[in-house]
């Protein structure tokens, strides 16, 4: 990640990051301390999400660890008391467990953000917060790339639910002055994501795959799109988000300008691995009903305010993301 | 109300209506019993909720009333049980609360709903379920009359929680099988509707104040529109709905293509009322910052769809709601 000069206002900031032992929020964290801010880090660790100490190694002395869950608004008061930033990563992300059980998506991510919202309004409303939403909140694309102000049909609970916690910071910076900028992610990979099941992060569940020397598996004909983006360019998003004022109460995509096909994906993979094969495999029909189609992300909205433009090649950050976890694969697999 | 011949479906049909002793709830429970249906009302009787046992008097032989709470998963599983249709009418409605506190909103509107859709899932997925929501899903209208297809943008929690349960509906129609036909209701007055406080309800608030001899506050210059329905048009529109094969995955907006200005309301209200006055009110804060400006319903959808339009007058239903309020005032003020 570059660090242009505007991110030098995160030095000396109290940063809290929920979400922050797992994939996104631990890479945020390392990139914080370089820029020298004050980092707390919050984390439920619940079972099969992304929490892992490892994530923070390499600044284990210079954060805040606090095990708690947002759902805790006692726990919470004091968490957000003096934040000047706070970055709303903590969710239910497994699409698969919503479809059986509605009530972690409506609990950890309605009600959670709700809690996290309230409990700034009430203790900290100053604070500039970023949540981190995703693509699938647009449900089947009506037409691409998608920009942010098409309409909204997301296709299973946890997509409803990430949308309804989108809603929520709106509302909460257009009605109480809870300022905030909302984000949705695309097929975000790279270091520090949970590598022990697929049900969430397919790329890097095929990087799993090809380190394993086994078969990555390509659905249908394996021409289906997405707008995959390396998690440093996406942590470079959000931290000029975060640093824009006039990204605040705007919602954003955070995608890539170039889709690939999930045939290249896995092509770069075993390429980038060394190791590994796929081959073409039947949708289930659960994974049927809720494929949403090709997907690519409008960028240029973000591109106009806020000057982010992803820069990492697949290529290039899929071998980082390989090497990362062939030399740490003891703390993920 | 008329009663066409595809009502007959209704005759000898377990319904269950929650939110049933309510205002939506206890007029339909009244029209689905002089259809021949036997009709079970679930009610939790929350406090400055709708709930109110005179409002099921004539039927009070004829329906089961069961007290609890949609949040009662347990008991729930027991209602859903057998029952051909269901209409969900229990709600947190107060949007003035929601601006305070969200948690009701989250907790009744959107997890209520869901425990309501999945306990259908598991224990009755054949039962057909009507959904009504508000307008206020909408927020300020982009142009008018507003179409369902038109983006949703919810202006505060109250609105935001209603939006979701819709889509929630939505969601266990297209991928859980659950069948439902979600509806979109405007400004609905009429009898049976709780007449103890300003926080919904305009319509028949202005009733009350008339009845009571009083002023009649019509905010700012009185030129803002709404489409008032009449409690008995918007049941036939809901009954209807249910009776339609082809409205099932679909959402409606229940509308009326004749707008009135608050003005021309207020006007109405002290005629039919034959007491009372009105005045013009500035706005307050918080009702300016909530206020989603001039609305319209399209009702071209349903019209084609299911055959509906509203057919009472607002000068009409405003008699006949002041003439009930008159007679039953002890009940309800």
């Amino acid at each position: 990640m570059t660090k242009p000069a505007d991110l030098d206002r995160f030095r000396g900031k109290q940063v809290l990051i929920t979400g922050g032992l797992g994939f996104l929020g631990s890479n945020l964290a390392i990139a914080l301390v370089g820029l020298g801010a004050r980092v707390t880090l919050l984390d439920a660790m619940l079972d099969d999400h992304g929490g892992n100490l490892f994530n923070v190694e390499p600044i284990k002395d210079r954060v805040t660890v606090n095990f708690s869950d947002v759902r805790d608004e006692c726990s919470l008061k004091y968490l957000v008391r003096g934040k000047d930033y706070i970055f709303h990563f903590a969710g239910q992300n497994d699409h698969v467990l919503s479809l059986t059980n509605p009530f972690p998506d409506i609990d950890i991510n309605i009600k959670g953000s709700a809690i996290l919202l309230e409990t700034c309004r009430r203790f900290n409303a100053g604070a500039r917060l970023v949540y981190s939403g995703t693509r699938g909140e647009y449900g089947r694309a009506v037409m691409l790339p998608v920009r942010e102000d098409q309409p909204m049909h997301p296709k299973g609970i946890y997509e409803l639910s990430s949308l309804t916690a989108q809603q929520l910071f709106q509302i909460y910076n257009d009605n109480h002055g809870v300022p905030s900028v909302t984000l949705r992610l695309t097929n975000i990979y790279g270091e520090r994501a949970q590598m022990k099941h697929s049900r969430f992060g397919v790329a890097n569940w095929f990087i799993r795959l090809a380190l394993d020397d086994g078969t990555i598996p390509v659905f249908g004909d394996g021409s289906l799109l997405r707008d995959f983006v390396y998690v440093q360019d996406a942590l470079d998003a959000v931290l000029r988000c975060a640093a824009t004022e006039a990204a605040y109460g705007q919602v954003f995509n955070v995608g890539n300008n170039r889709a690939s096909s999930f045939r290249e994906l896995a092509e770069t993979v075993v390429r980038a691995a060394g190791s590994g094969r796929w081959e073409f495999a039947p949708f289930s029909p659960e994974r049927a009903a809720q494929e949403p189609g090709d997907f690519c992300s409008d960028i240029r909205k973000i591109g106009r305010v806020v000057g982010w433009r992803p820069t990492t090649p697949l290529e290039d950050g899929v071998r980082k993301t390989a090497c990362y976890y062939r030399r740490y694969k003891e703390h993920y697999w």
